[in-house]
């Protein structure tokens, strides 16, 4: 019998497993509902710049999906029975971080390796590149989803409802710079169409530190297209910069990939219920293909929601980014007290729940949730970006 | 009996084949003449800066030459017999592009890599390193030399002449920043003693993109000596900045190992046949040994020559470089009218020849027939470089 | 038999041996006490940023310590009996090159793989990072640290007193900038507390180079706590800077683990014996505890000390730094005088030699050399900084 816990990667024990199935319904003796057919994979990749990248993939007899151990514990993509989550980037290759240069085109070249469904941005910083007060050079998005996990295990609960658990830990740390710990968990329970993110923040300096985390959550075809529509509740939203402002009237809609739109992101001040939890719905035109995303604002009071419905050849995506903040320069959120501080040897906990919808009824359900959360509170719409952001490039 | 075709690598289905020969006469039921014991073998490279390096090894009978997969696929050397051609860089490793800083020294660290016959500089840009308009570092010849090649395949041809191919994709791909793909061939006929460049520039974005692309093709001794010449017919040529100038009337004769020398560019708009051929020759002193670098100009419409002879350990070198442009910073090549658009989803194709010589007859012809293409052309000398350039650092 | 040489990595010869025992007491029939069971290992890393790095153990009988071929042939720890020497840095993976980036945060990327008991700095530069007069960052202390060895061959002589040698080249060359190569040579008697480093430093240019290298060895507890001491004989000293300054009147003195303390960094004129060796001692607060750095300083005339007292967990530890100039950036250096120059094609050697010290006896020794060599020597103690260091940060 197989444990019901796999060490799959370790630095500190220098130790890995090899490719192949890591836990399955065949090997474990774990009461799961023997109609699903649930397993955890571990897949490494060669050629070009993906040479060394470890996959782990999560077939929970229901949803499948994989997360990138090499690449910050992301999630490339999803799948619920034939529909597919995530994004057609037109970066097809999955980067290992030793071909990233993240300082390029002036602290752009996050950009080089973007193609994932969930990819964390953080923790020294997120958002957009800019030389900060002590004259270094923030890059795009940070650090943390270029960086390999080091220690990795999957799991299964021997209780009901028998989770199934993927944790690594990604490092972000420089001596003088911080010590961050991200113990990430990517978890579903078998037979469901949900996959929860888990994360604890840790920081192990005796120094209090600011930190950001921004979780991008990215959507192209077939879930967005012409006649999409994105439902949030929400107290109050601005535009990103004055090329945002241009589409404040057809927020909550997506237009088909179109030549020359480059982006137009909104930041919102979302509401949530009585468990602090809030959610974000895109669904297509038809109504009957959706993702819910939901998130705990205690800790990602922020939602910013990105729209690149630019072509399909270089990159008709939306993104759903609950966060610590909005993606500015860390900088401008500093003085727009939105960049939180973690004291020293403490750490701080992030949930984001992704749920996938393929029928009409669910659907409906997460918009009444929507409509509920809404319930007695106005919505302020501003029509105008904030001073500092007006002429802020848009939020890549 | 082996396949007349191996997938050597494959990123988009995760394969690659070991280490050892891929193709060869004793395996391959392919009608050449018996007596050319033809082969193509993959070796794999360890230690230093050089480990994972994967190497193709073409041996037709007659030349043999070693092409760098996770270098751009660029070629390494090449051998005619006893003769080797290409130079002795003060780089011996072959660095593994994940060792490679192109930032590095205000962008020169492309310098740390390079020791290649032939190596291509481009996509997004070639040329001198510095600040775009839109703030952005452009590294000296740009990013395509350091990419690994995301899919490798040799073969060889059933029918005469047998034509042995090694073909690679490399991606040049950054989201929102240009989406190239550059599809590369480099071929040879069994028992020839040419060895030639198809690729093919493949643009995947939905908009236009701007490129550039030059083949920095190089050779020290024993071709390159004290008294070697360079022939090629031309209808003008200009120095690339002052110090060039200094040598304008010794354009076609080469020094030494030359303390102090450093490099000596030279800017030539080349006279073609009727299919738009032209040709560059460089031959030794005594005139028995040389390489022909033939290249059609309509799409590589412009000559460099890198004179570089310096000292034999730093460096004793000259390349002959078709291109789309001149090796000025992209900024000023565009200024010049000589930075080439590749339309939305289009593609475009190069091609450049190298015969490599080794008797008086041969080279003989060649000269013959740059003789009978600058036949009826004035030869436009120019004795200084173009305003724009004049200050500009050598070519590097 | 096993040989008493082997060769563990060859990137000229394309090989490397397999994880296990190079040489050992058990396997090589060379007549050393046989008291002492000695051994040299190789083990490689996986996981994280560690993945790939190989490691060279030496254990000879007494002392044993552990080289990072893949960082520049660096010392992580040393361990006399129970006693661990070298120092617990926050940055816990030793990481690999291919995952550093020197030019991140400004230059100051070398902290994010800060770790080892000892780690050279240089060639081109070392220092303080920051633009030189052509333009270029220098990034905090150079690249040697960080660069895998391209040759690395271990050996035991067959003669007494049979000392173990882990002897590696790392090579530091750019075309155009600069052809080091740091023949780099770590060994040890069987049985005894020391440790020697012999290094060749070779300018492969046929120009003359300036170079810097700076033995930048690190001690944290228990060798470090309150109530350490440092001791040298010197004829002079400076504080680097100003915040330096303040702490003059305690130079000798170590406080305990201290939040806010950051870094103080004294620079010293060394006194040596005949032979040419000078010696800087660091002991603990019973003085049962101690390790001596010797060096030769007509290759290494200035000794820094870097006190790094902050708290534990961001790092307490004490640097004694033998080396060419002190850390300043090298355009400080250049100014003062302390920035030397190798002719071309030559070499230049340097020595410095650990004693791991763990009784009284043993450390009284030392302590009575030093006072030797300070004897008749006043010691001219100054209070404030040079002019052009005053502003510097610290040495980092």
């Amino acid at each position: 019998m197989k444990p019901h816990e796999v060490v799959v990667l370790s630095a500190s024990d220098n130790l890995r497993v090899a490719d192949g199935i890591l836990l399955s319904a065949a090997q474990c003796e774990v009461p799961v509902d023997p109609g699903l057919t649930w397993s955890v994979t571990k897949r490494t990749l060669v050629g070009g710049v993906q040479e060394g990248v470890e996959l782990i993939e999560v077939d929970n007899g229901c949803l499948r999906f994989t997360i990138i151990a090499t690449r910050g514990m992301s999630v490339l993509d999803a799948r619920l029975g034939e529909l597919r989550f995530g994004w057609n980037s037109p970066i097809q290759q999955i980067v290992h971080p030793s071909h990233m240069d993240l300082g390029d085109r002036s602290g752009l070249g996050w950009l080089g390796g973007f193609n994932e469904l969930m990819v964390r941005c953080g923790i020294s910083s997120a958002g957009h590149p800019g030389v900060e007060s002590d004259g270094h050079l923030l890059t795009l998005h940070g650090k943390i989803g270029n960086l390999p996990a080091s220690e990795v295990r999957v799991s299964i609960e021997l209780d009901p409802p028998h989770r199934i658990r993927v944790q690594g830990l990604v490092e972000e740390k420089t001596f003088k710079f911080g010590l961050f710990e991200l113990w990430t968990e990517v978890s579903t329970i078998p037979g469901s169409n949900r996959l929860q993110f888990n994360d604890r923040l840790i920081n192990r300096s005796d120094y209090e530190q600011e930190y950001q985390l921004i979780y991008h959550v990215n959507f192209g075809p077939p879930i967005l297209q012409h006649g999409s529509t994105f439902l949030a509740p929400f107290k109050s939203v601005f535009p990103f910069n004055e090329y945002a402002a241009e589409g404040i009237d057809t927020l909550h809609s997506y237009l088909g990939p179109t030549r020359g739109y480059g982006e137009q992101v909104y930041c919102f001040d979302p509401i949530a219920d009585e468990e602090n939890d809030s959610t974000g719905l895109l669904k297509n035109c038809e109504g009957d293909q959706a993702v819910a995303v939901h998130f705990g604002i205690e800790t990602l009071p922020c939602f910013t929601l990105w729209k690149n419905t630019d072509t399909l050849a270089d990159g008709y995506v939306t993104g759903l980014e609950p966060g610590t903040g909005f993606p500015y320069h860390r900088s401008l959120e500093r003085l727009a007290g939105r960049l939180p501080r973690l004291a020293s040897s403490s750490q701080i906990d992030f949930r984001v729940e992704l749920e996938f919808l393929n029928d009409v009824a669910s659907i409906a359900r997460v918009e009444e949730r929507i409509n509920r959360l809404q319930h007695g509170h106005d919505r302020q719409v501003n029509r105008t970006p904030p001073p500092d952001g007006r002429d802020g490039r848009n939020e890549l």
